[in-house]
């Protein structure tokens, strides 16, 4: 048993959607939630860069004793965890692995898979490269949204532009199987998602993330039995970001800290 | 008279909306633009990084041997020429200052100008700023715009999602007498804005900037009278770029060079 907190972080809101999957999934853990509202949006930026504020967000949640960190960031995964896991004496978890594990399990043949993500994410080649790892010949559709974290990030999540937005991005999308959705900012999409793709399975990479690390921690010991608890930081904080909060994870009165 | 190119930079496809009236105002100039695809969208960075992107743009043009710097992006104006502009041995405009000349030349007492631009931009508080201290007593309205410089740099200037973004931005300057679009991105979704906000003065930064370049070439002895061309660089190339230019400038077959 481990009664220290786990640790996320992601550019701003997007991790919630990893949050909230982890609370389902895990609800007697403490979590410790870093928004890096200042360096928003990672997407578009230079790997240099999302190294660095990898670093930073790691070395802010390392001070408050966390057992484990989560990149709840695709951009981050997908750029930065594999330089950085070794510098730290915890283990850090992305969104990649996990999903890639439940894709290896769960793949039939022939499948076709869509990856919708950010323009650095895609650039990466980082989701085609570990699914070609573990699956051989599977057939890949990759396209970048550069508007939708963006979006998410406005609140503008089921309004006119959100909804034109999907449709336009979706259009590549029409004959995969499945679709992962790359950047855990695009789960607050998903209803408008699912009216664009009815029949295809959706994967919300906070659910497999969670998934995985009740696993990983009930292998290592390391599960807590408290009473369950969160912290939201952010490194620039913005009201709009609060009541985004509140609103998503369906809770009242959210206390968002300032990082420091 | 002097030779010599204007050189013009910007984030990406923006300036172009400078460049198209400078061709128009100027035509028997060379002009020689750059656009930092590589680091492009501005709008969001931190004022350092900013700073560093417009000095490597200057110094890229120098190497051209400019007469003049034309700075055709509105986040470097706001956050990185007063910084830069004494750092070298030519003139360096903004598009700020050859805006605020023509507002204060054309200012009607109790006026409201409506600013709408990039967060950076917003942020600075510039547009507010040089307004207030050259015309006394001002009302402003600004407004950030987050998305529009990334729609114009995928195309989206027409379509549906654009036609519901402007909708949503517009909503706050419906009562301004004129609206300066502090981005030059913007012009690209000018016959959407107009159609929102059919009665005021729509101030295209790239109007004003072409006056003013022309009446400081004539009072320096600078104008050229030659055939006039233009060369377009990318730091980062994409088709996309190529395509979109043909269309925004009315011109065929534009040759794209990549930076380095």
């Amino acid at each position: 048993m481990d009664k220290r907190p786990i640790g996320l972080f992601d550019s701003g809101i997007g991790g919630l959607s990893v949050l909230k999957e982890l609370m389902k999934k895990l609800p007697n853990e403490n979590f410790i939630y870093l928004g890096d509202t200042k360096n928003f949006p990672y997407g578009n930026k230079s790997k240099d860069n999302i190294i660095g504020f990898t670093r930073n967000n790691i070395d802010f949640l390392m001070k408050k004793n966390v057992k484990l960190i989560v990149i709840a960031c695709g951009t981050a995964t997908s750029q930065a965890l594999d330089i950085v896991k070794d510098e730290y004496n915890i283990p850090i978890i992305g969104i990649i692995n996990p999903t890639i594990d439940y894709l290896t399990k769960s793949y039939q043949n022939k499948e076709t898979i869509g990856v919708i993500a950010t323009n650095g994410t895609i650039k990466s080649k980082m989701w085609e490269t570990k699914i070609k790892e573990k699956i051989n010949g599977a057939k890949i559709i990759s396209e970048k949204a550069p508007l939708l974290a963006i979006m998410a990030e406005s609140g503008w999540t089921n309004n006119k532009v959100a909804e034109y937005t999907i449709k336009e991005y979706m259009k590549v999308f029409k004959k995969v199987d499945r679709l992962i959705l790359g950047c855990t900012h695009y789960p607050f999409f998903k209803k408008l998602i699912r009216k664009e793709l009815p029949n295809i399975e959706i994967i919300d990479t906070g659910v497999t993330v969670a998934k995985y690390l009740k696993n990983y921690l009930k292998e290592n010991n390391l599960l807590n039995n408290g009473i369950g608890s969160y912290e939201i930081y952010l490194s620039d904080y913005n009201d709009e970001f609060k009541e985004l909060a509140q609103k998503f994870l369906n809770q009242k009165d959210i206390t968002i800290k300032k990082q420091f």
